[in-house]
Formats: structure tokens, sequence, C-alpha cells
């Protein structure tokens, strides 16, 4: 992963090193065709008329050229066939496709290879010069920008070989029109550059190292040095591009395979939390993201005019989905935007992002809750791996995969037990706290004792928890607070909420929070409350973790974080 | 409706008429048995040991009291049956519950009657004294405030007679345990006037009204006026509570049957807009609401601070969901708020609200979209109900309902179609653009003429549209955008959107947008993009127009207005 976080100095190129190869070439290619194109110009117009058949300069004709602006002039019913459903079995068809024009490749002046892709999925597209097809159609063909959208037809052809380079591969489609729906500018990255398995750059990765280390030697000769140098030159030959550079352009990144299913599999995650808690009579509700003052002490606020005053943004939800379980509406999940101002560059953290939260009642002990949250998390990851497997592949083809292991139910640990298990390995506990790298650690000898990579902690230390934490009844220095963690990081936050007034005021009073500006929080407990517990998942994190990707950016759509607004 | 929407002075009493009433005979009581207490004070301390049985002071005993505060201490499983279950066919058997006490009633030291409710639904609680049930039990329950939550043990008990008062009105509790989870303060707004049916109040508004015109007239003698004056001040029996005053008590509001099936209904129409749409192959997505820069003009944007720069909260997904198309994400949808600093105060504006929006590409016709949203919006008005009668019928009971009509597919009529109807009954549309209260009549002239409270308008005017909207093929004066329309009243708006990055540019400059603003949104169609259409629905517009309910802050939970940002 590490490789394709750092910026450096090749991944600021903006093509790659292939690219540029062939630019070389097409360039070369063009100063051959201008110097033609300037002999045939001394000839005189008359001749140049006779010749007409065998000029390839006219831009357009019957069967190709540039599409009129779509504007909803007619509604013919043409039917449109998917890349995907070019099959084998459609051979000799005459189908009619829309698709990017994915990579084009002239073969001399009558043949044109056209990749054409449409989502996930690419074919060969063969332009030949014939009766129908003119060499100008051809020219054009091979003109037109990558990532520009064309309205194909064609006949599906089987091939003798598989195309390898295609998701297609049993077929071609053998073009008789061709129009540019859609003219795209010279991109600034190449889809290859962004869409390359992270396994070929860290190889290349680790060749560069071990020659710079080997360049190190200062026993080596002249002609030694020369020879690594040329090795090493010779192993950079894929562009690495950034992450930020990826996110200047996330339009195009987006268009990654890897990232059509990302977030295919984000929407998915939504998806499979409400259908598990819809089926359990929760409620979906959608709390105010302005709200009067700065919810919880702690994390920052972002503050924002409001007519003649101003308001705060919703660090969470956390006081709206209590005040709706005062209002007797018993279970509730939200899923929204979460704002909050820390100013943290890390690879989990965002100053925006998406909320799952539940918050529900319970009648004897808050476990009721925690057990509707695991089961919640697993069908998950069951609902993940059975229905979404198409997505899951489409990814580890670029970024890898480590198949996600859970239970039913999930493991679970007190504080304390986990606390002993970094002990056990010479990790020092300091605060009755767990930093970061300790919950990475901890997630490792989890999985090495008991083969998941989710479980439960709970019963965490009061001093780590918000005012509204139920204070453990048996050992005041507890709560009745739980994590949940995937591959070692904290997916979520939860605990039983403190659901009597006196109680909650007195609470936030020692926790130095002023009582008025949370007034109308603590008054909703004044007219009866029941016990309730919930918690609140990151979206973004479930889909990083599940599928192992080292950076929350990769799965939110268009990240925010301290320093990134745009685009 | 607009009833209770008037602040009156009545309305800012805080408690019934009849309310009062009973808190007057309560004093009353009140006032005898201290007198009854301070004649047994005078009794000497031995003979108070002696007559302990006939004592009604503990406030605990084995059978009642404050419970222990629900602190998770244990799990044993105890089985609560709900009151909606406690039906005739449980008749004898023994149950435990958790409930409010809506109300209670001491009929002697001997009896307690308690109505006791559980979300939606009521039980008459009888605790009578016997062998098990001490006086101070019977006493202990007729002084618990009402809302307060209690787990109350008892028989079912077939009744002779139906109580009219409860939901469950063929049995009642026969009380042998009460415990008090959760003590409720004296409640400023009593549930009964906060739940009363609309048209009892519009009765007594007519009849008040009436009254009043009588009193203006002059010629009437003392003794007549003082009669109708007399029959004012009994006609006035039930107090209206103002829109305001519920929102400021929004917790106890919400607990009204009518609210909590209102949210219900809300929740639904969320789950039936994404059934439809996932069902369609479209991706839910999540886009940030924190953006570098205000990015329509018109709409007023609020400003928040961003660390050492600025931002803007999002006054739609518009710029997001085009830019999702553009990465060939195809079909998108996305839940979430939107903001709008207009200073309006309106039945239909709110500063937040919940934007239902998709966007998806198309190949010929802007009107496959159109067709999708039409059919869109069937589906949940049949989702509603087939599926979600029963929340329907519970807010019909308080506000009433006109059910909705709707057909498959919806009317459908262009703009200078709709401006004609209105010309028709002598309406002059000025600026090609029809104002909200031709809105109204022309949904009475559809409904009148089509029988259908949802329709379509299509070919808007071009300047009543946004800069990135598509124009019309044909007539450079109509764009390609239409609105949706229930009870006629706008509740979605839409177009073909500019896909041409040199147009929209120019669309954009024409319309005095400072392009770099604007940049990286512009910059997402330079690499190809395909038509594409969409449009926006308001969440809670859907629901308020569905149930005719009159005013948006009804169907949203906390809502937010330039005066309102609490609670």
């Amino acid at each position: 992963m590490s490789t394709i976080e750092n910026t450096n100095a090749a991944a600021d190129a903006e093509k790659s090193k292939s690219a540029l190869k062939k630019e070389q070439k097409k360039a070369e290619k063009d100063a051959k065709k201008a110097a033609f194109k300037a002999e045939k110009q001394v000839q005189p117009q008359a001749k140049k008329v006779e010749k007409v058949e065998e000029d390839d300069s006219a831009t357009s004709g019957d069967n190709f050229g540039k599409a009129p602006l779509v504007q909803s002039q007619t509604r013919e019913g043409k039917v449109f066939t998917r890349v995907e459903d070019l099959t084998i079995e459609k051979d000799t068809q005459k189908v009619l496709i829309r698709a990017r024009v994915h990579g084009s490749r002239l073969q001399g002046a009558n043949l044109c290879f056209l990749t054409l892709r449409d989502t996930l999925f690419t074919v060969q597209g063969v332009l030949a010069k014939n009766a129908s097809n003119s060499k100008s159609m051809v020219k054009f063909a091979g003109s037109i920008t990558k990532e520009s959208i064309v309205d194909v037809q064609g006949t599906i052809s089987k091939v003798p070989k598989p195309i390898e380079s295609c998701s297609q591969k049993d077929v071609e489609l053998h073009i008789t029109s061709i129009f540019v729906v859609s003219e795209a500018h010279i991109i600034p990255l190449q889809l290859e550059d962004l869409s390359r398995p992270i396994h070929i750059l860290e190889e290349q990765d680790k060749v560069i190292a071990k020659l710079s280390e080997e360049l190190k030697n200062t026993s080596l000769n002249e002609k030694q040095k020369e020879e690594l140098e040329k090795k090493k030159s010779e192993a950079s030959k894929y562009v690495e591009v950034s992450q930020d550079k990826r996110l200047d352009n996330r339009v195009l990144d987006l268009r990654v395979p890897a990232h059509q299913a990302i977030f295919k599999l984000q929407s998915a995650v939504g998806l499979l939390f409400r259908e598990y808690l819809v089926g359990r009579d929760f409620v979906e509700i959608h709390s105010p993201k302005m709200i009067s003052s700065a919810s919880e002490s702690g994390a920052s606020v972002f503050k924002l005019g409001y007519f003649d005053t101003h308001a705060f943004l919703a660090q969470s939800p956390q006081f709206y989905k209590q005040m709706a379980i005062c209002a007797d509406m018993e279970r509730v999940f939200e899923i929204g935007p979460v704002f909050r101002a820390e100013n943290s560059f890390t690879h989990r953290h965002l100053t925006e992002f998406v909320g799952l939260d539940i918050e529900m009642t319970f009648r004897e002990h808050y476990h009721e809750v925690l057990d509707e949250l695991d089961n919640l998390m697993t069908s998950i990851f069951e609902g993940l791996e059975t229905r979404f497997k198409k997505e899951i592949d489409i990814i580890s083809q670029q970024y890898g995969y480590e198949p996600f292991k859970w239970t039913r139910p999930s493991p679970r640990f007190t504080f304390d037990q986990a606390a002993a298990f970094l002990k056990e390995i010479g990790e020092e506990v300091v605060d009755n706290d767990i930093n970061t790298s300790q919950e990475k650690r901890l997630g490792k000898i989890i999985k090495e004792k008991y083969g998941v990579d989710f479980y439960i902690i709970d019963k965490f230390y009061r001093t780590a928890r918000p005012f509204y934490t139920m204070p453990d009844p048996n050992n005041v220095l507890l709560a009745n607070a739980y994590d949940l963690f995937m591959r070692g990081e904290e997916i979520c936050s939860g605990a039983q909420r403190i659901h009597d007034a006196v109680m909650l005021e007195e609470s936030a009073k020692n926790h130095g929070i002023n009582i008025q500006s949370i007034q109308a929080y603590i008054d909703a407990f004044k007219f009866g409350a029941s016990p309730h517990a919930g918690g609140g998942v990151g979206l973004e994190r479930v889909v990083m973790l599940y599928m192992g990707l080292g950076n929350i950016r990769k799965t939110s759509l268009f990240p925010r974080d301290p320093r990134r607004i745009e685009p």
C-alpha cells in the first residue's frame, strides 16, 4: 500500500514511461505524415479532386464523425447493447454500443484497433478500410482522444485466440460506424497508471531500492556504477501516481475498475446496514446537522454563520438520536454526514465522513444492544461475501485482498483482558487507554489466537469516554462502553448512555461542560427516559478495513481533510 | 390545519382546561388528606406502629417503589410483553410490561386506575388493595407522575364492556407489582392536547368565531351579552398548542401517536425510494457537504470556517452527483441533508432538509430519466398505501386524510399547457413562470380534470432554471427541464444537464458565475461525459403533501428555520 501513498518524483510525472514512448513514436509518425502531406500539397488542386478516393482528410462521413450534441432531439428507441453482454453467443450479430475509447492503435492507413470501455468492461473494436469504411474513417477513429465517448455499430465476431487485454476475450467488434458523442481533452493521467496492481508497483519499488542500496557501495568503479544506474532507470518502468494527484483528478481516478467497485461496495454496506435494521424494526431518522452549540466536549467543531447568530456542524447525531429515544422511537438508525474539525492527517481520519448510527432501548442490560450491533456487523460481512463477491474480486485485482475473517457471535473481551494480551508481549498500557499502534498489535494477537478480524472490546475505563456514558455498576472506574474493531482498527464506538437527567447533568458538570449549552438535551430526559445504548460506525472505515485498503481517502468519494476541500 | 398553526392566547396556556380542573380537584383532595395526616400525627408514636396496616405513607415495598437505576446490573432474561400484545387470548395470564404512565386516577384509598402506554398502544391497569397490595402501594401508584416509565406485573383480565379510552379495549391488567424505572417531572404540555384531532379544534374555532360575530351585534342587551360571553367561554374547551410551542417541547410532541407514525412514514419513503433505485441498478453515493465555493448562484448559502480558510455548506449534491456521472457511475442516488440559507418563513421551507437525489445517464432523450422519476414516485405511493396503511390511519385520526390519487404513468404537461390551464381561469402568467399560489390553483384544476394529486410539468422556460440546464433543441427559450408536483406543490425539480464542457462554461458565464469558483466541476466534463439528467426530491415535502399536513415542520424531526436552531 505504502508505495502508492508516498509521493515521489516519479509520481509527479503525469504519464507513464510507456505512454511517453508511445507519444514519441506517434510524433515521429506524425512528422512522416506531415512530410507526406506537404508533398501532396504541391500537387495541383485538380489532381487532388481526382484522388478523392485515397484522401483521408475528411473528418466526417455517413458512418463516422462527431455526433450532434445529444440534446434530446429524438427518442427513436435505439437498442444499445452493453459491452459486458458482447459474448460469443452473439457471434455475427450487429450491435450498437456506447463506450469510451480506452485506447486506439492505427496499423498503417487502413486499419485501426480500438479498445472500447463501458464501465468495468472492455472489448476490442476493429476498423478496417473496405467498401463502406473509408480511409478517412480509419484515420478519424485513430485520432479520437482517449476517454471520449463514442456510439459504435458493428458486427460481433468470434476470435481464434483470446484477447487478453480486454474483459471480453472471445469476441471483437467489426466496426461499421463510429460517432463521437462526447470528445475528451488530452487526459492528464493514464487509466493504466491509475489502475496498475499495487503488487507490480511494490515489486518495482523493491528492485529500485535494492539497486539504490547497491549504488551506495563506494568500491564500485565507474563502469559498474553506470551499469547499475542503467538497470535502475530501466526498472522504473511504471509511474506511481500519488494519492494526492489521484484526488486532484478524482473524476478520472474514479473510472478505475477497482474504484468503481469500491463505491459499489460502499453502497452495499449502507444497503446491508439498513436491511438488517429495518428487519429488526428500526426506524430511519434524519437529525439536524446544524446545531446551536458544540455538542460534545473534546472533538473540535466547525462553526458557521446562521442569519444574525452562529451555529455548529454536528460532530455526531448522538444527542438527537438519544432525544428520539426519549420521544419513544425505541429503535432508530441514521446514515448521514458527521463533521470533525480535527487537524489530523492520518490514514483513517477525515473532516467529514458518513456515520452509520444506531440507538435503541433495552430492558435489563446494554448487552442486548451490543448483541444487536454484533449481529448487524456480521450480517454486513456475510452479505458482502455472498452478494458482492464480484466487487471484492475487482478491488482485489488492483489492491490484493486477505479474506476477512469473522465468527458469529464475535469474540468479546473486556478492556482489561485486552490490556493483558498486550502486556504479555511487553506493551505498556498507560492511563488505562490503548493507543492506535497498540490497537493494531492487539488485532494481530487476536487474529492469531482466535482467527478473526472482527471483535469487540467492552468495559472501557470511564476516563476514556464521553460524559453521557453509563458507569459500570460494580466498578466506578469502568463504563458500560465498548468498541468494535476490524483488522485492529476501531470502526465503532458505543455505550449504554445515562438516561437519568440528574445523573446526566452532574456528569456533564464534572466534565466541565456548560449545562446551558446542552439544556435541550438534558431536558429531554426529564420526562422519563428508557435505558438505552447505541453506537456509531464509520462507513468509510468499514470499507477500507474490510478490503485492507490502507487509506480512508480511497473509500470516500470526494474526501475532505484539513488541507483538502476540493474537488 | 390552520387552527393549530395559528398561535393564540389560549395556545400559550400550558395545560388544557380539563387538566387544570383535575389539578384543582387534586389540590382539594390533598388539602383534605393533609388535614387527616395532621390529625394522625397528634397520636402518640407507639400507636402509629400498631396501626401500620392502615398506614399508606410507605413509598416502597416488596411489590412497589422506585426501581434501582437500570445500570445493566443483571441480565436475567426477563420476558416483557408489549402492550399491543395484551389481547383477550392472553386472558388470566401473568405478564410483565414496561410502559409509560399515560394517566392515573385514584378512586378512594383502595383503588387506582392507570392508563399505561407503550409507544402507540394503551391498556388500563387496575391496582386494588388486597392481601398482597397495600394501601401504600395504591397511593404510590396514584402519585406517579405522568410520562414516568414503569415496570408493571399483573394478570390480564377480560372486561365485560370495551374500554373505549384505550387501544386494548377488551382486557385490563390487574396489577400485582409496580416499579418506577424512570420518573418524569411534571410535564409542561399534556399528551391529550398534543394529540387532539384537528377536526375537534376546527369545530371549536368555528363555534367561537360564530359567537364572537354575534357579540359584535350592538343591539344586544347586557343580559344577552353575558349569556353569549358565558357560551363562548364554555366553548373554549380545548387548548390549542401552537406549532412553535410543540417544537419547543419536541420530545413530548413526538410521543403523540400521529407524530410517531409521521416519522415511520418518513422512514418508509426513504426505504421505498432506495428499494426502487437499488432494484434499478442505482448506486448510493455520499457527496461532501462542506464545499469550497458557493455552488449555485441564486439560493443563499451558509459559510463556515475551515481551518485557516473557509468553506460553504452544499445547497444540493448537484455538482457532485454530476461528477459521479462523469466518473462513469451511470446511475447514482443520494439521501442527505441539504442546506439553504434562505430567510423564508413559509409552510414549506426549511434551512436544512433531506434531499432524495438521483442522477443518471441516458441514451437518446431525457424522458428516459423522467420516466424513471415518474415510476420511482408512483412506486413510493404504491408502497405507502399497501405497506404502511397502519401509519397512514394513525396520522389521519389526528389530521384527517384525503386519499392521495395517482396513475401510472402520471399525467404530464408542458409548461405552456399548464399556463393555458391557468389562463382559462383568468390567471395571468408573468415572465413565463408560475408562482406558488398559481401552482396550488393548477393542482386543483388538474385534480378536477384528471383526478390525480401527482403530475409532471415539463419544458420550463430557461429563464427559470439554473445555468447547467440543457436548452430545448427546438426552442431556444425552453429548457429540457421538469418539475414534479404533489397536491399543487413542487416536490422535485430536475432537468437534462449540459454535458459539454464548452457549452457549460459559456452558460455559467452568461449567468454571471465566476468560472474559477466552479473550475473542478467544469473540468469534470472535459474528459468525456455522457448525456444525463436527474432530479432532487424533498423528503419532508413528500410526507407533508402525501398526508396533507400543511406544515413542513411536522415532517422534520427537529426542524430548522431562520429563527429555529433548537432543540
